[in-house]
């Protein structure tokens, strides 16, 4: 492929063929070139058992390389068909309540029962032979969206496989979970079962584990399929969606090696920050599991941003401004669930690139736009974001924390996070994602927003990365907690105490509504701590109450680096404050454009610079070189309207 | 019968025998006509299995009788013995997660078990061989509240057979479930289930063919026993009480044909609108279930409305004026539950009649001031109440939008009904509720408040009506879609686009507190859309945002007739402009007297006015004739007192 | 023993053999003199069925004893090991939905289960043989916190036996369970179900009595173990400890009958009255529990108070002066969950005497500081607290209250009782608890808060006391029922109206926010009403609304006594005058100091004065003798500094 990818789910079972005829001409109208289809068909595909239909497909499948547009082809597995759960009701998924779940919605399996990963990769084979040489196939999208678990009889005989692979013998297992609290230890394998349903609090290393566990065994059932795939088609690339956003069903970074191109689907929402912020979010995200290089934004809203109670429609020139921060950030292109809205169903008001009202609409108008926009950006295919700053991130943190019972209930693991991402977003300094135990030398600015549950390997490497010179800012409640979840003793934050100079001898959540004065006048929310700068500069100081007086901000110098700590939330603008002195310290540069959003791209010796006004107003921003969208030459200063976008390439 | 029914149910099995001499000479004094009796004795007439003891309800019907009490004598089966449940373990309800519950409760069955239907089926039949020639014998009230639903494997099958009933073959079933979406295609009937608890989203229209299964499947059990009952007593009149307020179990409107007399229990309650409000509008549905004839309030509170956390008690003449209020609007009398407040079991603070604390009681002074004051309104019997407004209703939409994920979850059909109901009883309008796909010719106006779900059907008879000279007022999210739950296609409102000359795009749901202005100075709230006016004139405009300038309310004119549309949920100043204009347009009258409902029946060529001083000032109302209660003449006016109540007749 | 307990759950199997010595000498070091062991300690004692490992705690014990720590020794039985489970999956417990809970927490069993109940006895005798003579064992912990219940058929067949013996026929239970009302008669014992899910509201007093049953058959599972232990150690004290707050899973007071020392778990939380009144209030029922006899606090958290949603921590001080209000209330010490804070499990941020951050900490100190200051007060031991008030306090009202569809959601037993102990609290009046059916004549004050339920030897041994002199003050929603939760007829408050004069026609409750005015100027909040005198005197009436002019509190004179009636939920102000005019008719002394607690305590002719300043400001508090803490004398005045405590001993 040259260029972006430029589509959307596309679901011809839903339609009669004339339909398809008209897809195919809107799809062209539109500049799409590339439809994911098949996601949902099993029953469409072998309607009862052993009774295969590929006509239809085989119709569809011509239809759109005649029309120009490539196909990413689904295995069907995310939702067998009714006659699978009547032949395999132990397949069905169980919850933690022991309620055996019923079909009729999606995902209604357990992957962890031998007849579904044996109809799976039956299925997978049967579509593979089929379609292994059909002009259009251009990728593999194995199953969608994994992160179905389960609690039944077969889940909790992998779950003691795996235990077993991971801790050998029961002595470690008893003494990663403290089993020695509540009388938990085991003595025989076949008394672990998985955290369902019990009198009280869960064990938290054995509900961590659970989670690990699932992360694993979902990735070895994508792994049968790909393995059956790559057989077949040795050189067609095969991906699966990663969903992301409030649910983190699965270790994304740690699939990422497992997939010929990381693809995600990304819903922000009309909640908690903006969608643009959201969006530039998990498009780092995304750009750092696949390790710089390039992604796939495989689904995203045309029109609609929900905030779970209801939907609220984009503004024009959203949506395309949404899909250029993804492409900027390193997508291959702009994907949408779906083509065509259904009709029925589930998600029959789910927005898609041709809504209910058809064609003559500001949404289909908009998405022809796009798709007539990104040929344009062709050139920036292969360039790279190059970032200064890498914050943390870490699934195994997040799963712990909400696996366990915090001092506070407001402790979060991606509202903090996506706090601390904002203010390099607003800052206009672009960042890399890493995982705690990656090499960091490359960055000036390591962030550490959040970290729970730390391993010695990562708190070594972090440690060795600031005695070479970094910066490193760490966040509250980080270093807390061994990769068993267990408490690092002798003062928090355990694992960075000695790093950052600090002991801290208790917490102080702050009530929902409370805040804490510090002396620079800023204020914290949330948190607050009893610490004791034991070998660090103070920054800054509480005032008031209990800890008047004591460190809330604190710096080690290490060297040429130095290690700095904050206690408390911080309000916005002390905040983007401490982010500005830290960032100067790093000495990283940043572009402060109020409500634009910059982010640049480097190939060789040139850079293209994405510029996506935001906000309501226009914006002169400084630009020198060819402005791709318009072709138009740059000198100086560009004149950015409210609402538009602009490329300009300089070298 | 002449006259209107006073009385309640009554539950002797719950006292001892000197009670009922008691309670029959309180009955006598509070001028009590009707007692229900039997609702829940099933355990006390048949205490084991096949063991009757009729003795205790012999001597009660006899001392009623003695006492000039007339009796609707209930069959007990909405609570089945604890025997029958130990016998028939698989006639106990499963929920939609498979909890299978217990009795100990009341309605602890399945309809669809055989064996329920069947001893059914038998205490009916016993129970009417033996009272069948009992003189006190007036009604027959079948079972209470139908509505109970189950999930178990019984439910199950009968699904399956209804469904094969309605759509023949499984290619129908599944073009209107559109199970192609998520590979829900059935091939075989024995894969259909009840909408049990499923991984993610139920399929929106088998939820709603498993709404409508049930209805239908009740009423087939309602069926079996009336049958009986008029085998054994071919003369007597036949009803169950429908249950009506947030709940919709059963498609009321189609089960009016199947009693003799629309019963209904009405509990306004002390929130949403006001409890006069909901008085009224309850009864207009009841009338118009009843085709117009008279129907019968069989159970309301004496004393109290309950908001869902406390009961608020009735202040003094609130009770009566609410009584007045249904049977101003067709009901042949005001009944209660209970005739006397429970002593134990799980709703001993119901109010009642005879409360706990007895006979010297405020409430039981009041009860007896209404039974003395019925009677001196006999005449009322047999008039109607004519209507020259027709409010849409249908339990389908209802059903639809509580199985589908909507734009908004603000959308609430009972909420938007409820509102629209209240400008015309605001406006002093008595209004009929009418079919969907009744004929609409008799009206001079016709109100679509809320109607997601419409049939091609209904959607040209309402054509038909505005094409005929009618005025047509249409809400939004009406005719988005089909009987199958799908949306129609080419802008909304789908099946109105035509007739209102609308196109709608898209929706632009509000967030909770947010708001719309309008360029005639009125406001929306939860809902605006993208809305062109193909083929209509504009009456009022969105102002600021991105609908700025678009159309909110449109008006079409067709002839003589006209097509008004509303995008948006107007707010109640501006909703009672646009209910004035159309009711100006349409040339309805009104009656505006802030505070004092005014109902108007008419027989022959006599008008009876039932005024209604629900305020707390008194009102100069113009009347003219003889005011009943007080036997007055009126000349010109009438000053009804804060709180007060006349009924004044005029030729 | 001499000198108070201090100390608390120590579980060394959570730790390495070298950390136990360090404990030990820890504990040497804050003062430590006894110890919780073994509490969940059953799987390490028997980590495979009929396998034994106690030789760490032989270890364990020794090194306490040479360490001169006693031990307060547990039987593990509260939590099975997961073995267990798998040999008696019957014995897991399930919930009233039907499923059955899993291992993997704590009290994961049913107490009726044979099987369960077989092991306890085993595991306890195992124990008590091998350390009945052991120098360091002090007393027996049976258990931990009884009230796990269940609804399996272990606990239905157990649940028909209890009712067996308390009803003796089938006649007598359906009339105390009203089972007349939905059809609920019982025929035969065996359909009797636990109150398990059923199809809407259950019945009551099926409710209730399944409370009974519980609280007995646990007191039976505890006997069973106290048996064993009295068997082989006979004169060794037993004990379990009682787990209070707003879960009352058992009826305390009569337990404590069966306990050699009444022994509580509190945890005042940072919700509703503050913790320094949670605690008296806890404090003051485990002392009438225990007969106003000496009994201990065996729980307490050192340093947090949780609000549900986070952690709060507990300023410097506060700590002792919540441990010295225990103990001047009459506990025989001071003691913590737990010693040292845990690495993991599902509590490991639960505070404890030693942090996380060890020993060089705030906490440890403090904690040490209170174990040198507990010595100094040893002389207390032996006197004893007088009260001249008594409130009432009664389990079985307030599991009535939550088995009962109440007329205001908002009513809450405990709510109402600790709002009325916080009146007297602030008044500096020390109270104790008292039966309903008790001997009241020794007190000059008593007070029924609420007492929804009540039996006919409460109410005659209640007026008894009125009619002998005695000050009564009974609040609203109180006397409503018998003890079968049947509702006493005739008019409210029912067992009480003819002793108060007045009858309450019908209930008024008022709006969440609402409230409602009195002619003294106070206000009532939650309730109101509908009340006549009848044969008493009007003390304020309400004023406004429907109520206009009605009273709302009365006071009948009985010879020298009289009873007193409040129908509302008086603000904080009025509640204040209407207690200190009770106060002053009971002559009953007051210490009003403002934020200082007072507590006095007797023996022979000698008063201890414990003064504990809660406030931020200092206070001059009169006082004569001898100042134990400090060993000052003190002459008519001390000063106490803002949050200090002192101890005045005085002849």
């Amino acid at each position: 492929m040259s260029g972006f990818w430029f589509g959307g789910d596309y679901n011809p079972e839903q339609w009669d063929p004339e339909v398809w005829k008209e897809d195919v001409a809107l799809m062209r109208q539109a500049g799409v070139n590339l439809a994911t289809v098949g996601v949902f068909s099993w029953s469409s595909l072998e309607p009862a058992p052993g009774r295969y239909e590929f006509g239809w497909l085989d119709q569809v499948m011509d239809l759109l390389h005649e029309g120009g547009v490539q196909v990413d082809l689904a295995t069907p597995t995310a939702s067998p068909p009714p006659w699978f759960s009547r032949l395999h009701p132990d397949a069905l998924p169980v919850t933690a309540d022991g309620v055996r779940l019923t079909h009729g919605s999606r995902d209604t399996y357990c992957a962890c029962a031998p007849a579904y990963r044996e109809a799976a990769s039956g299925i997978a084979r049967v579509l593979a032979e089929r379609y292994a040489d059909h002009p259009a196939l251009a990728m593999w999208h194995v199953h969608n969206e994994y992160g179905t678990t389960c609690y039944c009889d077969h889940a909790a005989a992998a779950f003691r496989t795996w235990l077993h692979a991971r801790y050998g013998d029961l002595d470690r297992l008893n003494a990663a979970w403290t089993t020695a609290f509540w009388s938990q230890g085991y003595s025989d394998w076949q008394d672990i079962q998985p955290p369902r349903r019990t009198q009280y609090l869960v064990n938290p290393t054995q509900a961590l584990d659970f989670r690990r566990f699932w992360s694993d065994e979902l990735l070895a059932a994508y792994k049968e399929q790909k393995a059956i795939l790559r057989e077949l088609t040795p050189d067609m690339p095969i991906t699966t969606n990663f969903v992301f956003g409030g649910w983190v069903p699965v270790n994304h970074s740690r699939w990422a090696a497992e997939v010929d191109l990381v693809a995600i689907d990304h819903y922000p929402g009309q909640t908690g920050i903006g969608a643009e912020e959201q969006t530039a979010f998990g498009a780092d995200l995304a750009r750092s599991w696949a390790g710089g290089r390039s992604w796939l934004l495989m689904e995203q809203a045309a029109g609609t941003l929900n905030d779970g109670h209801r939907l609220h429609t984009k503004e024009p020139g959203r949506m395309a401004r949404q899909s250029l921060s993804h492409v900027a950030r390193g997508s291959r292109g702009a994907m949408f669930f779906q083509w065509r809205a259904s009709r029925g169903g589930a998600e029959l008001f789910h927005s898609a690139m041709v809504p209910h009202a058809g064609r003559d609409t500001r949404m289909f108008r908009e998405i022809s736009e796009l798709g007539a926009l990104l040929p344009k950006l062709a050139e920036l295919d292969g360039s790279t974001v190059e970032a200064e700053v890498a914050l943390l991130w870490d699934a195994e943190s997040w799963w712990a924390m909400q696996s366990t019972q915090l001092p506070s209930g407001e402790l979060d693991y991606l509202t903090t996070v996506q706090a601390a991402h904002r203010q390099f977003w607003r800052a206009g300094v672009t960042v890399d994602f890493a995982d705690p135990e990656a090499d960091l030398t490359a960055y000036k600015l390591v962030v550490v927003p959040s970290l729970y549950l730390v391993s010695d390997a990562a708190a070594e490497s972090i440690a060795r990365y600031v005695e070479g010179g970094g910066q490193l800012l760490v966040g509250y409640f980080s270093g807390i907690a061994d990769t068993a979840a267990r408490v690092r003793l002798g003062g928090y934050p355990g694992a960075f105490a000695e790093l950052l100079g600090v002991r801290v001898e208790e917490f102080h959540p702050l009530p929902a509504d409370g805040f804490i004065q510090l002396s620079s006048g800023g204020r914290g929310r949330l948190w607050s701590e009893h610490l004791r700068a034991t070998n660090a500069e103070v920054i800054d100081r509480y005032v008031g109450g209990v800890l008047d007086g004591r460190p809330a901000i604190t710096r080690r110098a290490v060297g040429t680096g130095s290690a700095w700590y904050v206690s408390t939330e911080l309000d916005d603008a002390a905040s983007a404050a401490l982010v500005s002195r830290v960032l100067g310290a790093a000495d990283v540069a940043r572009s402060d454009l109020p409500g634009v959003e910059v982010v640049r791209r480097h190939a060789g010796g040139t850079t293209w610079t994405i510029l996506l006004n935001h906000s309501a107003t226009e914006a002169v921003v400084p630009a020198d070189g060819m402005e791709l969208i318009t072709g138009e030459q740059v000198r100086g200063s560009l004149l950015l309207q409210a609402g538009a976008q602009a490329v300009v390439r300089s070298d």
